[in-house]
């Protein structure tokens, strides 16, 4: 088991990463105190994992009354309206102020129930349990919290750190393969944005990583919540450094928008999205092709796709506008100088046009 | 006009009061550095003040774009389903991290923004133009933002303190004389939890103050935000001294939700709730008869109801165990310990129940 600190000032919380990881779930609500919890998870997680939640709880807090919400599974449920429907649980259970919330699930129930529990009673902790890859080596850590609304992804949410993360390797032998690519997607990113020979190193791995080989797969977990805790602690609420973790996700919002939440998983989106910066970095002259080749064969054998095909470049232009990162309507972009290294920029309207020509928008 | 500087570590705001101090808010959105704004009001406040608003941000900023959202006016309507009106309005007004939302109203206003503005792009900054008594004493003040849920009230909410509190007493004049007493509730509730003096200065002078004389209302107005800037300086998040604020609002919470946030305006309810407080303060020693009469007779002379008549004390117990101060369902209750003198404290159940009874519940 690996145990990573996230340092933030008074609000220090473990993360911890490992086959068997979920066991911790009990005696670190036991360490916390909590006096009641509220289980959050969904319809496809529940029945593979609840139990075991469950079971790590009552062997550490027998007396604890401990309830469960299940929402539907998907991307496009995360909405207010699914908020509510934690939040109603949160009164069924009579949660109060010393209660927790545990997130059980990927990235959107990790989002959804942080924002739910950073607005129950004005604020409770919780505790993140990621069940997906994506969740693990990224959305679990550094406290971003949110729901979408149906004018853009994220517009709502609340910077809620949670007080343990549980990262349980073994969870993810049950992910289907498209989830596990999902998640490399944000994987390679962390490559991409901050770390050339991590990058190398998933050049070499690739095919261990998509097996879940244990041994690559707690290296590469433990290496990005690694790189993410020292980003989130440089620049908790985003106002310089963090904004590097969007890599990708400027083009990667606006596909997951005009494909309406669903088509698309959000990893496969950053991963075209991360193509498109890598394009965007060559055309304006900070980047070679020979690494926009590196990066499209990477993310290819990472079983992602490296493009789109007939998607409005003027929908995804205006959704892009109204992305977070955009101040008075100006789109700004992660880019690459070389791979390992990167900056936000805004660019030029006729170098966005092409690149985006190029890849598929049509 | 008068300024008091809201001390919190590294955000610091003004409160400016007085007569006209609405032409400020052009001046404090040009300071700021607002890209957009984004007025929200009611549709009781809004025929009234909107245009002054308007003009006094026009006037400083011609450019600016300014978008209006005019909620339906009332406590029933501080929901999510207006939050997310209010959010809707942000999508179309195209705010951007930088944009400001103006809360021009009264306490729901000034909670329903706050909130919003506390979840838009994870949160953006916002001004409070309180336009009730009731909100220029105290909701305008300090960070609490939020709505009730079906089941309590400001169940779900933020901490998120405005940038900068604009209170013009003249708005005043057009509020109906029951709006005044309402907020002449929280008034002597500052008076009761902390300053025997502040206490014996409304009793001398009650008539001039529900006249609206300009000195005593400005006196009144900054005496109360002064009491309030100092306890949240000391806890901003309710930790501790901050908890004395509720004073008459665990009664008061639990007759609004019982009446349906309708029948009573919430000052009205924490009018009977001080006196039931001070009620029960006598029962366990800590109050004299004599001073819950003061307590009584100044109420009533603020046009306050200092008593119930025949909501279910069961079902009031049921509320106040879900109300956020409980913890593990044991109701906690400020206390006064004489007139001036507050304190936090749990009560025996049979004292609870004879107040309960001679105060009106059934």
């Amino acid at each position: 088991m690996i145990e990573l600190t996230v340092d933030l000032a008074g609000r220090a919380y473990p993360i911890h990463i490992g086959a068997g990881a979920m066991k911790l779930l009990g005696s670190e609500l036991k360490r916390l105190g909590a006096t009641k919890v509220l289980v959050v998870t969904n319809a496809t997680v529940g029945p593979l994992y609840e139990q075991a939640a469950l079971q790590s709880i009552r062997a550490q807090l027998p007396e604890l009354a401990v309830s469960v919400v299940t929402l539907p599974d998907g991307e496009c449920y995360k909405d207010l309206h699914h908020i509510e429907q934690i939040l109603s649980a949160a009164v069924d259970a009579g949660l109060d102020r010393k209660s927790y919330m545990v997130a059980l699930g990927g990235g959107v129930i990790g989002d959804m129930t942080g924002f739910a529990a950073s607005m129950w009673m004005r604020g409770i902790d919780f505790i993140q349990v990621p069940t997906t890859l994506l969740a693990q080596v990224d959305s679990s850590v550094g406290g971003k919290t949110g729901v979408n609304l149906p004018s853009g992804k994220n517009l709502i949410g609340a910077f809620h750190q949670p007080r343990s993360v549980i990262a349980d390797t073994a969870v993810l032998k049950t992910l289907p393969a498209r989830e596990i690519s999902a998640g490399i997607a944000e994987v390679i990113k962390y490559g991409l944005l901050g770390d050339a020979a991590f990058f190398s190193y998933l050049e070499e791995n690739m095919s261990r990583l998509r097996a879940l080989d244990e041994e690559v797969l707690k290296k590469v977990v433990a290496h990005c919540c690694e790189m993410k805790k020292e980003i989130v602690r440089e620049d908790e609420r985003e106002s310089g450094v963090r904004a590097k973790l969007n890599l990708g996700h400027t083009f990667g919002h606006a596909i997951e928008k005009l494909t309406g939440y669903s088509a698309w998983l959000h990893g496969e989106a950053v991963a075209a999205g991360c193509v498109m910066a890598a394009m965007l970095s060559e055309e304006t002259g900070r980047l070679q092709r020979e690494d926009v080749d590196r990066i499209k064969k990477l993310i290819l054998a990472a079983g992602l796709p490296a493009g789109i095909a007939g998607l409005s470049k003027q929908a995804a232009l205006r959704a892009m506008a109204s992305d977070k990162k955009s101040v008075a309507g100006v789109i700004r972009f992660v880019l690459m100088q070389g791979i390992g290294t990167s900056l936000v920029s805004t660019v030029d309207a006729e170098a966005l046009d092409s690149v985006m020509s190029r890849s598929g928008w049509i």
